[in-house]
């Protein structure tokens, strides 16, 4: 690493100073802007000790040459237009998910870097904390064995969007899990979706999707905005083995599980569902403290150093995109099915 | 009470036991039979000591004069020959969950027990267990307001059932408790179930229910045999207080939290959805300990004493079965919401 | 086991009911009599149903050639006449923790055994916990590798006792465990007693004791009668492993830590203290459900009829009683460690 | 608040980052050095952004009139001489916790800080959290009654200091929290401390602190470096409720328990030791969530500003001396008691 990749952040509002935080700490980036439309907003992000330079226009952000890389954590509406303006003057882009409102946007997003040979990431922060790393490892490597069902939960006293529902809001985050998780990304045939909206607030607050995978697999994904109490647990059942993971349990964040039903082998006695049982140990897997955000700074700088596509690059903010998609109008027709391929093509490996 | 009722068990399997025991601690009964075609079973039930007689004819027992009453704990599939023989033959019953194995066997089995002026009572433990009894006070008594979402979560590593899949075998629980602690008992406008078979048992292990209750309240359920770790947690959302109901922690089951969301009050914000949020005080009452099947014994004998209806007579095990039978319909229609009245007419209040 | 053993149970308090139940589920025992002065009570305890037979003199139980052995479930002052009168009769005996109310009654009673070639056993229940035996197993084994230091804490609202203190009321359960877990059992060379009556109930309500043990090993144990949350938590910690029993998590009862501290080992390092940090997994091993009284009687049957010692016999007891009695010593000296060879003869192996 | 206080911090190890990170969020403080003999350290810590100035040399930083404050966070080895320097300037300071090394070296500070007007405070940290500030509100207001017992327990896996033992690394922590809610303070009459060293480390590893109070109370911490598993809770037991505080259970680190003993009230059942039980409801009041090092420095402001003695004064550091220098005495004379006037005068309310 000659030279530190200039970068700015856009967007000085929930989470862009976490992204100052973390670009500033990544010895591969240079911060040079905080911009945000808010001056006064951004300065106060900054605070009264930082040599960082605030700016109000995006225009003339990407007008400096110094600037390499820009890292957009403005209202998912927005992403469309601030990104693409970011890729056409020779940016690196990585954008805060989702990918953007709605999936053609995100494909036009994806196209556009493709075309010009530059970085669109994806800011999946889950997909880089130690926990889904190891997830990530467990399962692909065969050690819990094929993936057999896949249990998400994501409820707190959260804050109720103006712009956006729980789905669009929360499930992003499992979502964008299982596709870290996954061998092949999540690939999502059809999509149930239900709500409810016990507050009168004009949207969902409380949700479930329901996942049918291209094989076969079906996972389940409860988001609340409404839960006076927080969890935040996923179980990837496996057939040899099975994982839970308790994010908020901060000392055994994943146990594994050998535990679990499995058929009797003979033909036979399928009639019957003759079940074994195994009642094995659990390991907890000792896990580094490390802050996800750290590691998705370093993820953005290393892919375009070495020209190539991040852990969770467009494809994946796609995969995404679309699920949400399927989910809204799944919910809009009463919870049926809705095929992911109605609103987007299906995903390619 | 001059005489104790007397009582005959009918069945020496997996409940059994249990009903055995606790009838003798009931002082208003006199345990005379446990019925079992296999006498040997049930001899090893009784054990060396007991001067409970064994029967293996169910025609014998319901022919003794002495016995009273008669507690069911044979499969669901049976429930209606043996609880119509025994209301035929004049005695009060006690069935265990579900009460049948169909809404329409269900209902012939509240009809006769209506015409003969008997007791028909479900053996739904849970509604008697200290902490269903407490929600049920906070629910009825208006304390923590109108209730806006319901969410029960039972999955543990859990016998993958011969005959029933995970719906039948474990939902009937959640959904007796919603009947006991709704003012009205759980009123079901439809259903809508998924369901997956990862192992091939031929049935549907893990599952997940959606119902919309009359009032626009929308419940979820998720049941699972393959989990790994227990999980016993029941949310109930209300506008003034939510409670959070976790049943294997035994030094806080019940947490009654002053938290949540409301909307703002003037029509203008409205359209802006400005929510307000509470953060208060969580209160954790002391509960008592004591075991639901006392109470459920108690209940029963009270009933036949006083001529009364018990808390979970017929008409509950009536809701419970037109929900599972919605569900069955959704499951094999792929999820679609079954209107609960398709099975079984709507309950009366 | 041609024919079972005969068994009394004497004492139907809080704990002989206890005693009945497990005895009455044991093949190779045949429960004769539930002995107590207060006959009435006695006939609560057995219920409605029972062939048991109810007798108020134990001077009449013991005379019964038909009762070979006797479980003693009397307050601990009453154990050396009710225990010697059974051993004189010729009768195996277990006993309630502690052996007697003090060392000298403790150790006429193991002489008393010794001539007569009975079995004198404890009624160590936690020693026959599946946690336990597994500790046991991973101690004994040198899995943990040799023992640095234990903590126990055992601490809930209890019942404060009208005739003993906190320490003899709960410390011989952590002092039974020691003694079942270390491969010599419990020697301990001397014990600080610090105590506490914050309430004026004329006896110390808080505990703590520190034990130095034989090989210079540090054990702690806080026992409180006071405490509004319930905690029963021991640390065994060890040169390669460290394990932590939480025996109110029924899901994780123990986790077998490798973490840990070792010092570096250059002798010039030594001066500086440089250590190295273990961090690695943690394993929590699958344990059977298993009720430990269960295995308390077996082991009572066993020992009898194979003439041998059981796991705890009469020199556990000893060295229990040995243990506390100094603690006494010491809480009267003001907390000075007071050496337990003072009290007893230091217990052999 | 007219001018900010121009501040420096000293020290920019393991502690010192986070001194500097909450003087720059704090307005009414002006962050104008970070003083370490290790420039290069300190550079580090400042980062790539920072217009906050680095300096090696202590003399250089007291020599600059901007330079109001002082905070230090260097070994408490220093502690005497970097504060007495900082006093003799003119500066006000505010300590890392102990005070100093030893009772005496921590006196001369408060007298020197008291004789030149000038502001000495503790960053006793935790007394500022929340949970604190309503533990202190619980008991100083009486809605706990009289306080009648304190049991802490700092343990886990934590380094082993080359300079101290772990009385003098965790220790602290608890009496300065004792101290913070007691209504005059941590008043200890004597204190008996056992400690062991079983890796060989040349000082203790786990140690056991009993204190007894000036009014009779007994209060026992617990500390321990080789734990594989964290524990910080925290038992303050009273007359009326008794408060356990889990500082790991960030969703209810408060719990209010109305359950406890009392002694019946009559003169004729003293003797007898009659015992009530309350087992009331729990409490988990609302805390908020705030960073205690941001409130240590708004309190250290303020104090200058308004020229009073801070919540966390010199003779709270004093009382937190004296007591460990007296816990240090008693482990060198075997855990006798030793009074805590032996090494300091009893502290004035």
């Amino acid at each position: 690493m000659d030279q530190p990749i200039g970068i700015a952040v856009v967007g000085a509002g929930y989470w862009g100073p976490n992204l100052v935080r973390n670009a500033q700490a990544t010895p591969a980036l240079k911060l040079r802007y905080l911009c945000d439309l808010d001056t006064e907003r951004a300065r106060r992000v900054l605070g009264d000790y930082s040599t960082v330079r605030v700016c109000g226009s995006l225009d003339d952000v990407l007008a400096d040459p110094a600037v390499d890389a820009v890292a957009i954590a403005t209202p998912a509406a927005t992403h469309l237009p601030v990104a693409l303006a970011a890729l056409r003057a020779g940016k690196h882009v990585l954008v805060e998910k989702p990918l953007a409102a709605n999936y053609a946007d995100g494909l036009e997003l994806v196209r556009e870097a493709e075309e010009r040979g530059l970085t669109l990431m994806l800011d999946h922060t889950f997909a880089y904390t130690p926990a889904v790393q190891h997830l990530r490892h467990l399962v692909r490597s065969g050690e819990i064995g094929t993936v057999r069902y896949l249990d998400s939960v994501r409820i707190n006293l959260g804050l109720v969007q103006p712009d956006v529902d729980v789905f669009w809001d929360l499930a992003p985050h499992d979502l964008s899990i299982f596709d870290a998780i996954l061998p092949d990304g999540v690939r999502v045939a059809r999509v149930s979706a239900h709500g409810s909206d016990p507050i009168g607030a004009g949207r969902a607050c409380v949700g479930h999707l329901t996942l049918e995978l291209s094989d076969g697999v079906l996972a389940h994904v409860h988001v609340n905005w409404l839960s006076p109490t927080k969890i935040r647990t996923m179980i990837v059942g496996g057939s040899r083995r099975t994982v839970v993971w308790d994010d908020l349990n901060a000392v055994q964040r994943l146990s594994v599980h050998d535990r679990g039903a499995d058929l009797a082998d003979s033909d036979e006695n399928r009639r019957q569902a003759i079940v074994s049982y195994r009642r094995g140990d659990t390991v907890a897997p000792a896990l580094p403290e490390r802050e996800a955000l750290r590691g998705v700074m370093a993820e953005f700088a290393a892919s375009i150093t070495e020209k190539r596509a991040p852990l969770t690059d467009g494809s994946s903010g796609l995969r995404v995109l679309a699920t949400l998609e399927a989910a809204s109008a799944s919910l809009a027709a009463g919870g049926e099915f809705v095929a992911v391929d109605r609103v987007g093509p299906p995903a390619t490996p």
